[in-house]
């Protein structure tokens, strides 16, 4: 064994991904000292991607003052490339679920307008690519408050500026964009997004995510209505019918708005990660991946970060292990293409205790240092 | 992958040993079809050790209605091996904890005595080895239950003849040994027994088992000073001072009575069963052998099934694997050998899930598949 590579997702709650890289490599390490242990951190579009990006750019992190998903001001960073002309951004920093106490996540007045603020300063400071993992978000106002920040701005039928927040979407009559950032239109934006949800219907952005972002059922309609509507306008003024395209309903309708009114294009979290981060090239002669994530279901392989590592891997015959808080008694996670899917899990116990930072580290260890045993045991 | 040997130990409520043992195979069967997979069945001095010995030995059982711990008359079974010569003897079908309700359990008042019938009949059918499994008893008598009835006959001070029970232990004046079966003396007897306690003392029979077996702390006293008593006696009739002889105090003592009163050596049951069904032999040129429990701990490094199979194992470098339903946290266990020891925990569950048989037998497959497909991916 003469190089695994470590390439864990969080464990939502419980690890993050360094940290599960870390006990990976404690455990391959107590069985195979001289093994060179590759650490790939990864994520989704959300939590943790910042870091990465930043990481993988050889950029610094730039502070802020920016607003909040409740138009409070807050301190926030995102990174720019060693070139300075890439800006990183992690929409979560600035418009997430995460900067607000469940009490106070409401779709109705939760805007995007910090991350347009990110944009027009990274703008500001000469950057024309983006790349922005959109995952996390705290709105459901179809990016206008990301537009609103970059200078656009939307009227009603009266002919009154409207304000902000998810409340405004079924009220506007028309969009101006002559104040608009000049610089928008020669920015081209990577969009990192896990869900393909459309912008409205059944399966759209406010019908299944609204809910955890502190939408009522009454909400929800009204959320719903706003976005068809908006998405009428959008289309008369732009000629582009972001309905019903694949991700464009991702953080609350901000997909949708990157494709209608800026040169974007949406991917994976997992996937712009490993292409920016050359992943196919450092796990050249890997004998081993280990990957990873809380809970391994049928999400894993519907482009989670497990199964993109997997697809990467196969095109090189590289043997892909995936471990798991918990796995979930699904056939197609069997027959994905992993070499082996493990519990960490000792035995019965709570989820509660299963989560528990050092229990979760302690037992991720414990069950590499086995597998390495077992292997060993092989001559491997 | 050309032969795995599986040789799991019943998963205690939830898996028999073969259960068990299929539930891997088919595992096995899904990665390597083509595989030889060798079932070595396995148990300890208890529960399941009859029809191994009996397999073991072409054998039959035999019917016979003998005394249950409560001198009820029942119909139990031993087996007699393909030559007539050999009986073959589970003392918990006759003298067993699972034959008596909680409510019922008294050692007081249980006795061995049907064991003794057992053995009597099997010397009437001409028997002069004796293998018995002395795992799982109801008994604190010392054995002089099973001594009764083998002809053996207890007198106290009053030279008044004794009943059964424990309850007689500290009564016992003398030993009557007239009327003893005469083909006794012509037996050897091999016995299979699982603890290593003594007759008496703080880790003797009485202060470690009575409290499982029934007895109030009141019981234990009155028990632990008769057998501290019986002990004398029996050293002053045969001159052998059984109190502190490693195994004397299995099954209530009678560990004791067979090393004073028999032609007697004590072996591990594991020991036993390796040694009689030849796994030396028959794991020859295997390249895996699996094992496992129910709960890994470390009480399996101490004489328990899954460490005696490490130990014949390793003296032809076969790797073992361990799988439990829980592994403790213990580091005895994983310095002990074994190549690699996992859960078949698929996450957090609680303890009854995790024993429900089907439940069981799902995750066990699921997890020898796995590490099947492990070994698969590395050619091995």
């Amino acid at each position: 064994m003469n190089k695994i590579v470590v390439a864990i997702d969080s464990f939502k709650g419980s690890l993050s991904s360094r940290e599960a890289d870390e006990a990976a490599e404690q455990g391959i390490k107590t069985i195979f000292p001289q093994c060179e242990v590759l650490h790939f951190p990864v994520a989704d579009g959300g939590e943790g991607i910042l870091e990465i990006l930043t990481d993988a750019f050889h950029g610094h992190t730039v502070p802020l003052v920016a607003h909040n998903p409740l138009m409070q001001k807050i301190t926030t960073q995102f990174g720019i490339s060693e070139d300075g002309r890439t800006a990183l951004v992690e929409m979560a920093r600035i418009s997430g679920l995460p900067l607000l106490p469940p009490s106070r996540r409401n779709p109705m007045l939760t805007t995007s307008y910090g991350l347009g603020e990110i944009i027009a300063e990274a703008l500001n400071k000469g950057c024309r690519h983006f790349i922005i993992g959109i995952g996390g978000s705290a709105t459901n106002d179809a990016g206008l408050g990301m537009l609103q920040a970059l200078g656009f701005r939307f009227f009603d039928h009266d002919n009154k500026l409207l304000g902000s927040g998810g409340q405004i979407l079924s009220r506007v009559a028309a969009i101006d964009t002559t104040a608009v950032h000049p610089a928008l239109s020669e920015a081209s934006f990577t969009i990192a997004c896990d869900v393909d949800n459309p912008f409205y219907g059944p399966r759209g952005a406010t019908r299944i995510f609204a809910g955890q972002k502190g939408a009522t059922p009454e909400m929800t309609e009204h959320l719903e209505a706003g976005m068809q509507a908006i998405a009428a306008v959008i289309a008369q003024t732009t000629g582009k019918d972001i309905g019903r395209i694949p991700g464009s309903g991702a953080a609350g309708g901000v997909g949708g708005a990157f494709l209608a009114f800026t040169n974007a294009r949406l991917m994976s979290g997992i996937d712009l990660i490993l292409t920016h981060l050359q992943f196919g090239k450092r796990i050249q002669n890997a004998d081993l991946i280990i990957t990873g994530e809380g809970s391994a279901d049928a999400q894993t392989t519907m482009g989670k970060v497990a199964y993109g590592i997997l697809r990467e891997a196969r095109k090189q015959n590289i043997p892909v292990l995936l471990v798991a808080g918990h796995i979930a008694d699904t056939p197609s996670l069997y027959t994905a293409g992993f070499s082996g899917i493990f519990s960490i899990a000792p035995g019965p116990v709570t989820l509660e205790k299963s989560m528990h930072p050092e229990f979760a580290a302690t037992h991720l260890q414990r069950l590499i240092t086995q597998i390495c045993k077992l292997l060993q045991a092989f001559r491997v």
